[in-house]
C-alpha cells in the first residue's frame, strides 16, 4: 500500500467459458469484491462475465484499464490451449509476450528440470515488463501488468494469492457499512426510505433487501459510507422510522 | 417457443450494488446461464455485473440489446428507491415510463385495495409496450420489452418465473456436453489437448478445468457441440490420449 487517495476503483474480467456455460458457480466476484472493499477501501464499481476469445478479452481489458484504477482478471493463465489472458493482454497493449525470467526459474524449480514440459513454461510468459504476485499455494505465479492484475481462476489458489496484491495497489478511503434488519417486506417502507435516501443522497448510499428467514419475511437495509458520523445518522433516522411503523427489528 | 433457429445468444446484465460491494454471493447468472443453455439452446455470450444507477443501466441494456438476441436483466424491479430498471430501460428506448394495467390489476388483487400503496404501485409501472412474465410466488411480474427480458434479483423468485419466460424466446440448437475427470494435473496433458482442440477448432469447444477431490488433484475436460457425433468422436481421442498417459478416469 503506497499512499491515501479518496475514491479508489476497480474493475473485475472473469474470463472463462466455464461460468458463461452455467457449468461452474464463480466465487470470484464476491471475494475479490469484499476484499478490495474492507482490506483496501477500493470500490468495484463493474464487473464482466467474458469467454476465451482472444479478441474479447483484448477489447475489454483495454477498455477497463481506461476506465478504473484497478482491472483484476481472473482465469486463463494457466498451462491449457484455452487459457489465453497473458497473450490477450500482451496483443491489446501490443508489447512481447514473453518468458518472465523470475516466474521461469520458480516454475522451473517447482517441477524439476526433467517435468518442466511445454504447457508448464507457458505459465512463465507474461506480457513485457509484468511484475509477479507470488503464488504460494501452486507456485504459478499472477502478475500486474501496467494497473491490471491477473489472477488465477481456481478460487482457493486466488485466495491464497491476494494478500500479494496489496503491495501494488494504493489503498482509498475505507466505506463503513450498518445493517438493519427488519421484519417487514419492502413495499412496507418504500416511500419513507426514498425520502431519507434523498437526505443523505451524496453522503450515504442505502440499499434495500429481502430475505426470507425461518418462514417469515424481511428486509436487509444497509447503509454504506466513507463518514461513520453521517452512517450513525442515518441509522437514527431509520431506526425511528422503524419505531413508528412498529416493525420489529432481527438481532443477528 | 416459436421456432427453429441454429445459433441463439443471450447477454446478462446483473443489476445491484450489493453483488459489486461483495455483500451478496450472485446465484442468478449459473441458473440462468443453465437454463438457457439446457432448456433453450441459447448461449449466454456475456454478463456484466452493474450499479444501480441510471445512466449505467441505459448504456448497458442499448448496447446488449443491439449485440444479443435476447438481454436478461436481473435486479432493481421491486418498490424501494433504489429499484430503477424498468424507469432506466423506458429512458434508454425513449418511451414512456407508465402502469401497465394488468400488472395494476395482478397487484390491486394481490395487496387488496386498502394496502396497495405507492410503493406496491411502482411495481406496475413498465417502458410502454412491455408484456408480463408472470410471478407465481410473490405476484409482481417481470417484463419483457424489445428483447429485454426484466426479472427481480431475488433468486428463489427469479427461479418461480423462469418457465414463464419461455413463450418469448425463439430456441437454438441445443448444446450437448461430455466431462472426462480425470486424476492428473493440466500441464501434464495441456499440449495433446491443443492439438486435438486444433482437429476439432469448429466443432467442439474443449474447457479444462483443474479440480481437488478428497486430497487428490484432477482436471475436469468438458467438451461442448451442438453435434453428438463429434463429441464422440473427440471423446474417443481424448480417451485414447488417456489410456496412452497411463491416467486413471474418475467415475462420478
Amino acid at each position: 500500500m503506497k499512499k491515501k487517495n479518496k475514491k479508489v476503483n476497480a474493475g473485475i474480467l472473469i474470463i472463462g467459458n466455464e461460468i458463461l456455460s452455467g457449468r461452474t458457480q464463480d466465487k470470484n466476484i464476491t471475494f475479490l469484491a469484499n476484499w478490495l472493499n474492507s482490506r483496501c477501501g477500493i470500490s468495484v464499481l463493474e464487473v464482466r462475465v467474458i469467454p476465451d476469445l482472444q479478441g474479447v478479452i483484448m477489447k475489454n481489458v483495454l477498455e477497463f484499464s481506461r476506465k478504473f484504477n484497478y482491472v483484476f482478471t481472473t482465469g486463463g493463465i494457466g498451462p491449457t490451449h484455452d487459457d489465453i489472458t497473458a497473450q490477450s493482454i500482451s496483443r491489446a497493449f501490443k508489447v512481447k509476450y514473453e518468458y518472465h525470467s523470475e516466474a521461469f526459474k520458480i516454475l522451473e524449480n517447482y517441477y524439476g528440470k526433467l517435468n518442466f514440459n511445454d504447457g508448464r513454461k507457458k505459465m512463465a510468459k507474461m506480457p513485457r515488463g509484468s511484475k509477479l504476485i507470488y503464488n504460494p499455494s501452486s507456485a504459478a505465479p499472477g502478475f500486474i501488468f501496467k494497473n491490471i492484475l491477473s489472477l488465477p481462476g481456481v478460487p482457493s489458489i486466488l485466495n491464497s494469492m491476494i494478500e500479494n496484491c496489496k503491495r501494488y495497489l494504493i489503498k482509498g478511503s475505507k466505506v463503513h457499512s450498518k445493517t438493519l434488519n427488519i421484519y417487514t417486506v419492502e413495499s412496507n417502507i418504500s416511500k419513507q426510505l426514498g425520502v431519507i435516501q434523498k437526505k443523505y443522497k451524496n453522503f450515504v448510499d442505502i440499499g434495500s433487501y429481502p430475505f426470507f428467514r425461518l418462514g417469515k419475511i424481511g428486509v436487509s437495509i444497509v447503509m454504506r459510507s466513507t463518514s461513520k458520523l453521517k452512517l450513525r445518522s442515518v441509522n437514527r433516522d431509520l431506526t425511528k422510522l422503524v419505531k413508528l411503523k412498529k416493525i420489529k427489528v432481527l438481532k443477528i
